[in-house]
């Protein structure tokens, strides 16, 4: 009954279905499917909810049920197991399986390989179209979808792609090799994913060939597998830019949340001290001028708003790779520029407002002054800062909120401040 | 020369030379390849970039060029156009493209039916795999690359999807009909593009019909299409989290991103002042105790922090159909729960730096209460917010960010100073 329910289902469905049941339900589940459980809807759930049941489920199962994955799903299911599980399972696999999963865990995190799937079709430079597809006919071992056809030397090195519509629009007798696509970038198995999602995305491949440092085939990346690359790599940066981890997920257990957002609340809350005590600094003068207690956030918001923009289009384009040194000083301009023409449209705004909220001469003034000041700090901080973390190679979406609102905060504060002392010779 | 040079790049790259000239250049570039220039390049450039070509070429020229590309890319070509350009353009189209395309035109903007081509293989559902090969291969004006074959009945009604490499693994007596795919969701061509881009990835389609009301095929849309909606929907989450409208590109002038960014600003502004007439409020007590007016920030700022998180994850997963109303409420408790532990522990924290800051016995006390009252409201703002637009149709990346900020601030402010104010017994 069971089997009849759920058995049918498309692995995404499957998937769903085990996310919406109870966490203790799920490794019941698949037991009782067995066989007719089908691994790939793990590659479609949570990394909690996955690693949960994995947790739960013999070795044996799970060897059973990778045995009939395609690589890339394997990886994906065993990467993130303790290292001894992973053996377990491994050891429960056949020689040959064991062996090529294993090479594929070789490969670094988020690389080419651990994306590629090893089952391909490559066939011999000297065929030609009727072979080929005879050959497709008669074999049962192929992979379970494919679009293109590789055209290997007999050194199985890589000679060239045939998408699989020009196969089917030429006659039996051509060579397969007068088919084959214009050369393109390859793409070598230590590879960043993310540099390879760039490729697809450029040049709209399907499929694209997974080389080993010889030039050797070792297995294909498919454009579903890079789509889930980009979905990833943009969650990444929305998560990393609001001050969340980028494995957190919705079906984590609320004590694991709530320690790993700690950690960012920690450093926010080192800056926030630091930016109180710039208005520390100035306790005689917020004394003999409450107004200017009242006031002083709203240059630093102000401040921390405009910088946040700033540094959102920063993290992007850095992360899609549009921001780069050619167009560096042309976009730190253009920020600044921009930065200076709303500060003085908030000058003026803000100024006419603090006047008519606390009668004070001059108030006005010394408020738009450190708009100005503060907002082309926000300009020059919100691209910078991101700028010079890329060029260290830590990841701007990570780092750079804390300082950028820190830069913000501090002149934010400071500027009015000491502007104001100044300007009412307060102290 | 220039023909030999840029000639024979792909689209992207051409694309890519374009960005990377002159603005007053690239008309020129255009016109002095003619014919040579491939039109799909202008796909690949930002929409400012290309708005601006379009402008100084002549109809005639972009007619040309557009009569050569698929639907969907011709579509990205002419949708921004001011209508009247747009009309003059189409009139000198045959009357067959210019029908095709117009109708193209008249579906809504970000819907299926933009983001097809028209160009597909629809065969009869009696053919068998022998005939459907030889159709191909006799064929000319086959669409420059597919994936998928399409079944229709004498109606052209869609009956089923035959991807290329089913057709290539069978004997040529098969009936066609024999190898289509299981019934899979259907597209209609008024479907968001959002919709079908989860669709896409859902199951891993490489290309998708899209059908008319009556159920006929109409057009087909493809993965590298699907591709970049997933980038683009991701993008605007990212710009709109960060105040930025979702149209900003980097080859915008900076008179335009100034004042697309005021518009946020002000709005930020106005919200800042709210949160300061809370310590306007208060300003006697302030004055009294002048270490509120440097520790209220603080406050404010740590909810500030903790709620950007919780909207954030809260935005991400209602774009991505992961939070929904049958999980709505285990996240809410669970946001609220993550809130009450981390505002336990920052209570702590800031409690004693606060006290080993100003030296005033229950401040800490005081400053830690505040905390525990803005994180939990932190948390609620985050959570309901984005949930409460999501309902109202509204989005929730774009609108959440300004009302929950004005929540931690207020919240902030208010319950530090009104615990102080109590606790010390002010005014
Ligand atoms: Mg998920
Ligand atoms: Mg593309
Ligand atoms: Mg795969
Ligand atoms: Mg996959
Ligand atoms: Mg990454
Ligand atoms: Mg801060
Ligand atoms: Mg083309
Ligand atoms: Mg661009
Ligand atoms: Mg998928
Ligand atoms: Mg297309
Ligand atoms: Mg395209
Ligand atoms: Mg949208
Ligand atoms: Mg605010």
């Amino acid at each position: 009954a069971l089997r009849d329910l759920v058995g049918d289902l498309h692995e995404a469905d499957l998937g769903a279905v085990i996310e919406a049941i109870e966490p203790d339900k799920r490794p019941r589940l698949v037991e009782l499917l067995g066989i007719d459980f089908d691994f790939t809807a793990l590659t479609e759930v949570d990394d909690t909810v996955r690693e949960e049941i994995l947790e739960e489920l013999q070795p044996r199962t799970v060897a059973e049920g990778v045995r009939e994955l395609e690589a890339d799903d394997a990886v994906a299911i065993l990467q993130d197991l303790p290292s001894e599980d992973r053996a377990e399972i491994l050891d429960q696999l056949p020689v040959m399986e064991r062996v090529a999963l294993a090479r594929s865990l070789e490969y670094p995190e988020a690389s080419a390989g651990r994306r590629m799937q090893t089952d391909f079709i490559a066939v011999p430079h000297s065929w030609n179209v009727g072979r080929t597809i005879d050959y497709m006919r008669e074999t049962a071992e192929l992979p379970e979808r494919f679009y293109e056809v590789y055209v290997v030397d007999d050194a199985r090195k890589f000679v060239g792609a045939v998408p699989l519509d020009r196969l089917l629009r030429s006659k039996r007798p051509v060579p397969i090799a007068d088919l084959m696509e214009d050369e393109r970038p390859l793409i070598k198995a230590d590879q960043e994913q993310e540099e390879v999602a760039r490729l697809f995305q450029r040049y709209n491949w399907v499929a694209a060939p997974v080389l080993d440092t010889e030039g050797r085939l070792v297995g294909v990346i498919t454009f579903d597998d890079v789509a889930d690359v980009i979905q990833e790599e943009a969650e990444e940066v929305i998560k990393a830019l609001g001050g969340v981890r980028p494995d957190e997920e919705l079906s984590d257990r609320v004590w694991y949340i709530a320690r790993s957002r700690f950690n960012w609340l920690l450093v926010n809350l080192a800056t926030a001290f630091l930016a109180s005590s710039v208005l520390g600094l100035f306790e005689e003068q917020l004394q003999q001028m409450v107004a200017l207690a009242v006031l002083a956030p709203i240059v630093a918001s102000q401040g921390g708003n405009a910088t946040t923009q700033t540094m959102t289009v920063a993290v992007r384009a850095l992360a899609t790779r549009e921001l780069v040194d050619a167009n560096a000083k042309r976009v730190i301009l253009r920020e600044l520029l921009v930065g200076f023409l709303n500060g003085i449209a908030f000058a003026a705004i803000t100024g006419v407002a603090a006047y008519v909220w606390f009668k004070v001469p001059g108030l006005g003034i010394v408020i738009g002054l450190a708009m100005i000041c503060n907002l082309v700090a926000a300009a020059l901080g919100g691209i910078l800062i991101p700028l010079a973390l890329h060029r260290m190679k830590l990841d701007p979406a990570v780092a750079s909120s804390p300082f950028v609102t820190t830069v913000t905060d501090v002149v934010g504060f400071f500027s009015f401040l000491a502007i104001a002392t100044v300007w009412f010779g307060l102290r």
